[in-house]
């Protein structure tokens, strides 16, 4: 059921790897909100990643099954939200097609966030032409579908003031509204670091629990979890910032008063890591245990995913088609009447 | 009809006016003899045209049925020849897509043909993404119907190589030979100069003779033509290099021996301008008249011409289609088995 006063949100992941902790605190969970109030579209980014995968194109299309179990695991449910593939939505890469010609190369070349990106990938002058221009792709995602609310970190707020930058220019070029500004929404919940506390969770930096981890797998991942490395024996005073096993409990022990509590005993010392990790580790299970049966049960019908995901993508051509066919039709490519 | 041993040509034209007579030396005569030869594929290249016409969408739509009408007048038989509009074949956005990351911006950004053209239209920093990025766009364009042929002008030979490399880059990441390495045709035709002797014919430039012009347009142009400016009486000796006459009548006189003849007449002096440009147009008028005879008959068949168009954009569909179809295979984006 949707309405017309509905907002439309578009969002997703890339298909490099399973999700974890870091994407459920981060988006999953209030995806699982969001799509009893709003009109959701959930992308499986494949195309995306590639632009930044030659060669590990495997990797991207392997997982992007993993990536939907994740989905279906914390509860999308895909009556509510429309899950859909990428590469197989061909009304984007045309949208893609018509707005490169209304950025400059300078103007993507200045967004910070490509910017930092090329950075951290090392790229500096051999930027791949598709990753130069993903945010033109991002904008043709995002306005496929009229989406009114794209929730993004701070990180990624260029990308939104660009998406919006098309869609006046296209609007001015044809004068009239065919495409739609959207609204970032920006998450309240701090970024969740890795548990060896470097600033980000990543599945590829190993320091990631998944939604699929075993009860063993988080155990020792929480053994490991990096706290106060000054804090050598349990009478000593320890500290709370930049503590991850304190940082974890904060995401996702709902008795804040209990963890104020072992945050004030901790500082004054008498508290051992290995209390606050038992609690810690206790939270995680009862967390991870219920989404890790329902990704089991889902990974056992893998035809069943694929048909969720093939219906999926037929709503979201569906869509995309629609205000591609508006698009097409006001720049006059309407040859045939269609 | 096809073979296995044909090759496979795929040339166009980008619609942002209707064609003259430098197409028709430079092109269009050959593809009428070479539809018998090749399986010919002819691209109404809208979108292409699009990449530097922002904001004049409208003057490169309404020209692809004056292009089609051209073509279809010169001979080109839309049985032997698949004329196709590059907007209606969404195959050839996707294939751009995956290409696009294949490819550096430096690397573009060096193309020779690219440099000029920027030069040319005056972009300099505020290069539209779309334009930096047709030689990729191009590239799909031949690679999507597996051409092995390309007619070019040397200008566009840089584009030839980007192509192969792009061909190369894709089925080294892949592991298999999915897409065809091409070969550029050059023309051994010397360019058609405009009637006031500008290096180029063009439309825009007003010194072209249109393969619509009527009788008294093509009068007019050659009453106009650029000859020796310092043959001033009839006794005069003349000067044949850069005198436009002499070079039409090269390129449309086929009694080269009665041409020769009247250039040595004219480099001695007695021979005035008035008698060339009464030869020159007699035969540009013979020339014509057929031409612009049969577009006239198809112009009173819109309907019919873009059934033509329809039934060749679903051919050409049909085989960039299909190389898709290997290209997202051997990517691994094949989740639906499709």
């Amino acid at each position: 059921m949707t309405n017309a006063t509905q907002p439309i949100i578009l969002t997703g992941d890339r298909t490099t790897g399973p999700l974890h902790l870091g994407h459920y605190i981060g988006s999953l969970r209030s995806r699982v909100q969001l799509q009893h109030e709003a009109k959701q579209f959930l992308l499986l980014a494949d195309t995306q990643a590639m632009t930044d995968n030659v060669g590990r194109h495997q990797k991207v299309t392997e997982n992007v099954v993993e990536v939907a179990l994740d989905y279906l695991a914390v509860g999308i449910d895909p009556d509510k939200s429309t899950i859909f593939i990428q590469s197989q939505v061909p009304e984007l890469a045309e949208l893609t097609q018509y707005l490169l010609n209304l950025v400059t190369v300078s103007r993507l070349e200045r967004n910070p966030t490509i910017k930092e990106e090329i950075r951290l990938r090392g790229f500096e002058r051999d930027i791949p032409a598709g990753f130069l221009t993903y945010p033109v792709s991002q904008a043709a995602d995002i306005t496929a579908f009229k989406a009114t609310l794209v929730p993004v970190g701070d990180d990624q707020q260029p990308m939104i003031e660009q998406t919006n930058e098309l869609v006046r220019r296209f609007n001015l070029t044809v004068g009239r509204e065919v495409l739609v500004e959207c609204v970032a929404v920006l998450s309240h919940v701090p970024r969740l670091p890795g548990i060896d506390g470097k600033a980000k969770m990543s599945k590829s930096l190993g320091n990631a629990i998944t939604l699929g981890a075993t009860p063993d797998e988080i155990s020792k991942a929480v053994h490991d979890m990096y706290t106060d490395p000054n804090h050598l024996r349990v009478s000593d005073p320890g500290q709370v910032e930049g503590n991850v096993v304190f940082m974890f409990l904060d995401a996702f022990d709902p008795d804040t008063a209990a963890v104020d509590e072992m945050k004030a005993h901790y500082r004054r010392g008498g508290l051992g890591d290995s209390v606050v990790k038992r609690r810690l580790n206790e939270r995680l299970q009862a967390l991870i245990a219920p989404i890790r049966e329902r990704r089991m049960q889902f990974e056992r019908d893998r035809a069943g995913v694929l048909e969720i995901l093939r219906q999926g993508t037929m709503r979201a051509r569906e869509a995309a088609g629609a205000t591609l066919s508006e698009v097409k039709g006001a720049l006059g490519l309407n040859y045939f009447g269609s």
